[in-house]
């Protein structure tokens, strides 16, 4: 099984990696730490992308940013942001890249607690995940070929506490090897429309 | 009490004016339909807008386009429609109305059943519920001077019936008045951060 990953250098993108390594063939591609780069926020550039790695079986994505500020500070610039790769990059990796996967493959993206579960600042990121939940939803009742898809919502990863901490006060981290496991169950599993939420 | 009420000329914006205009000073906008416009793909047209009405105690959004097609369908282009209009349109409303907006006043934003409950063709659409759904949820808890924003989604509404009814076979439709009715709980209640579903 070829088993696409975006964002793969990432802290979740790697902890992913690691998972499913031993057991299926990984394309790992990241924004510029990969041979095979790409930009989520260019439809060329996640074209070109599809072209050099053909057909799979899974593709994940563990990548997106988002502007993480107080909402009477964002502009609309800034909430772009989001909308532009979190959000649209995501869709746009389903969008653009159904004629590459296989029949009974899968899609498997990534939102996060925020949209739940709010923190100061985090607006622009809750809009993105919220959107992608949707999409996903709602996206799974007609896929073709048998083709599913799924998203994995995460609280904070133990690994970005030292970094990310202080907004999440209160919040029970959960390990990267722990949230891996559930884009396996997403790859390898039979559900098809489902928001699996770490929280 | 100073109401802006934007998409006023629509099928559900003009069951809101019906509902709210014998108690409030109403605001109507609409893209081409009213003395003020507004295009809500535009941020220069929404601060336009914003100068030109001036201190409102309330934005009512029953505005935003979506394209409606299969997901094999779908180009980024098309799914850029409700991402710049429903989703970032009905955001920068928030975003750039808040200075507008007195102490204690809101903001309702529209979403829809799509999100919760898909149909074919409804992914575009959904993924711009989800996305105004979790940012008004995240917005709340640090919206300033005791300003409330809440969402509210209706499922078809018996207005709509004869025109999109065959999309929706087997939802009970609700009728355009009770749905204006929830657009008043949000302006003169005290709740914030809701996503008032009506189905």
């Amino acid at each position: 099984m070829r088993v696409l990953i975006i964002g793969a250098s990432g802290t979740l993108g790697s902890h992913i990696v690691d998972d499913l390594k031993n057991d299926f063939e990984i394309i790992q591609v990241s924004k510029s730490k990969s041979n095979i780069h790409v930009d989520i926020t260019s439809t060329e550039s996640i074209k070109e992308m599809y072209r050099k790695v053909g057909k799979i079986d899974a593709v994940v994505s563990a990548a997106g940013a988002a502007h993480f500020g107080l909402v009477k500070e964002i502009t609309p610039e800034l909430n772009d942001i989001a909308l532009r790769s979190k959000l649209a990059g995501q869709v746009n990796l389903v969008l653009l890249g159904q004629e590459y996967v296989n029949d009974y493959g899968s899609f498997t993206l990534t939102t996060g607690i925020l949209m739940d579960d709010p923190i100061l600042g985090g607006a622009s990121a809750a809009m993105a995940n919220g959107g992608i939940r949707a999409f996903v939803k709602s996206a799974a009742i007609e896929m073709p070929r048998g083709i599913r898809i799924n998203s994995v919502s995460p609280t904070i990863l133990s690994e970005s506490i030292e970094k990310y901490g202080n907004l999440f006060n209160g919040f029970e981290p959960v390990s990267g090897k722990r949230v891996a496991t559930v884009y396996r169950k997403s790859i390898q599993g039979a559900q098809t429309g489902q928001s699996y939420e770490i929280y």
